[in-house]
């Protein structure tokens, strides 16, 4: 663990909570964890690393009053899993700074708030067996929780699926339901308060799933092209591989797999869930015609959503095909939930 | 790249910027940079990968009236290229999670804070061969500059330098001088305003060296049974050095390297400086009494500062022999510098 830079208490008793809690079992790959200057990493022979990094940060990624510590916990390390889950990686190790407010150690709500973050953490890390290998610890500059997770996963050498894979004909598709996230974050924002996650529902905002298990079959399988997590939201995803692999696309409205919790609204903030909502951690793929795609892989829906054809400097980088027979041209829109 | 959840021209223009400025020359084993969900490493043959985190977050490790961008920047990537250099290893790729004020991109001043602090990293990464491969960036949530910095190395497998493999009769070795980085910020808390680094005068806080060539040495000639990087001042660091060792130590305060800036301080103070100042990112090491340790290794001398022994109940974790043949007990004592 590097850069513990304080003998504070606080920061100690912090660093030995984290060691602690995350002694997870071991990991083959991991031959030296939180401890010393660097963790070490003993990937198998013939893989690629594949690194990523994502902050989470307070009042920009997650509010306290709104959000439960283990949803705070669960969100940072999905950011992290469906990057790799986009390349068709499988993790080997997580890495996570964290900065809390001083005040925060000091006093039992706070130190529930941090374990309950923790487990949010730890019980998504377990399920794909992702041991936390390392990471920074420190007193937090402002009266604001800020982390940054790393993630570092491993894919046969030069197989992990790119952006930039996809070719003119090839077919798009999507996994799970889209504008969930939306959905479930625009009913929060509307009670404004801190609602308990209930198991009884699905709360794609709060717990989302990522996709390690479809991209790593995908991957294997050698079913798609080009893929990319959902993370900004399909308009703004897709312009981002359309851009990557020069294609343009076409999609249909009526296609999309609308998440049930977005029947809660109009059609028309339901079609804009599912094309701009953002942080549905689906998976948009692109497979040649050609491959036969399953219905489900891993338990998990596949959806056509619509085909790639050549650039054309008359057609629009994204043609959004309504159920009217009308066709518009799809801007990339995903958004930030909590700017100012 | 990973997490760039808004559409903002703010951000998106934060990360063309960064992809331009850090167009690095090709690196044999990056093969993916920024620009996808992961970036892709490939490690050679043989070699186990390491990783640490470290946060830059403005107010605890740096102040805008104090340091020079600059320096933010350079001192950012060297406390990771520094875990780096304890262990032996060899960077591969840095990667980059930065968060900064809204208003920061609006204003000439504050590009060319952001673009000073790229220069920082960037000419420190480049002396290192070390590629800036991603990241994440966000809208900081306060008006602080939030930074992480990741590096990934790498070393022959199993040869890393750990803190962990030092023994009883190993003799103690430090790198370069010490006390040097504290001794320029208490000059400069003194003066209480932001000095414009001459290049006439050495910089220890402002612009340390990691020891990366030593560090590789000692792993390469298997001249080192452990290693530490100075990091948090060298009581708190052989501390950790002898409790991950099983060892207990005896240092003598003659033999420490002391910086030539600590000259300006009372004697006292100086070698207050040495022992628990910190920051000074050489590095502490050991290595068995037989072995003929170089007095200087790339440039950089050697010092010759103790040695270890087995513990004893009898005997303190560490010994500090004066000049005047008193002996007292050290304890970890190195300080948070920004904390209120």
């Amino acid at each position: 663990m590097a850069g513990t830079r304080s003998a504070k208490i606080g920061e100690l008793a912090l660093i030995e909570q984290i060691r602690h809690r995350f002694s997870s079992p071991a990991s083959r790959s991991l031959a030296l964890g939180i401890g010393d200057d660097c963790a070490i990493l003993r990937p198998s022979p013939g893989s690629e690393i594949l690194v990523t990094t994502d902050f989470t940060l307070e009042n920009r990624h997650f509010r306290r009053d709104l959000h439960p510590a283990q949803a705070a916990g669960h969100r940072c390390l999905a950011r992290g899993l469906s990057d790799l889950a986009a390349m068709g990686a499988t993790p080997l190790a997580a890495f996570l700074s964290l900065a809390l407010p001083g005040p925060m150690l000091k006093t039992a709500h706070g130190r529930s708030w941090v374990a309950e973050f923790f487990d949010g953490i730890d019980s998504l890390a377990r399920q794909h067996r992702t041991p936390l290998a390392g990471g920074d610890t420190s007193e937090s500059p402002a009266d604001l929780i800020l982390a940054d997770i790393i993630l570092i996963g491993s894919a046969p050498a030069g197989r992990s699926l790119r952006r930039s894979g996809a070719r003119p004909g090839d077919v798009l598709y999507v996994t799970g339901a889209l504008g969930g996230a939306h959905a479930e974050l625009t009913q929060l924002l509307g009670t404004s308060r801190r609602s308990r996650a209930k198991s009884s529902e699905p709360h794609p905002h709060f717990f989302p799933h990522p996709r390690l298990e479809v991209g790593s079959a995908l991957l294997h399988r050698r079913l798609a092209t080009a893929a990319i997590d959902l993370s900004d939201g399909l308009s703004t995803d897709l312009t981002h591989l359309c851009e990557s692999s020069r294609v343009r696309a076409e999609i249909d409205a009526a296609a999309l797999p609308v998440h049930s919790l977005t029947a809660k609204l109009p059609a028309d903030q339901a079609l804009n869930a599912a094309l701009n909502g953002g942080e549905d951690y689906e998976l948009l793929f692109s497979a040649p015609a050609k491959t036969r795609v399953p219905a489900r892989i891993a338990g998990v829906s596949i959806t056509r959503i619509g085909q790639l054809y050549s650039r054309s400097s008359r057609k629009p980088l994204i043609t959004l095909h309504h159920a009217d027979g009308n066709a518009t041209e799809l801007k990339p829109a995903g958004w930030e939930h909590f700017t100012s």
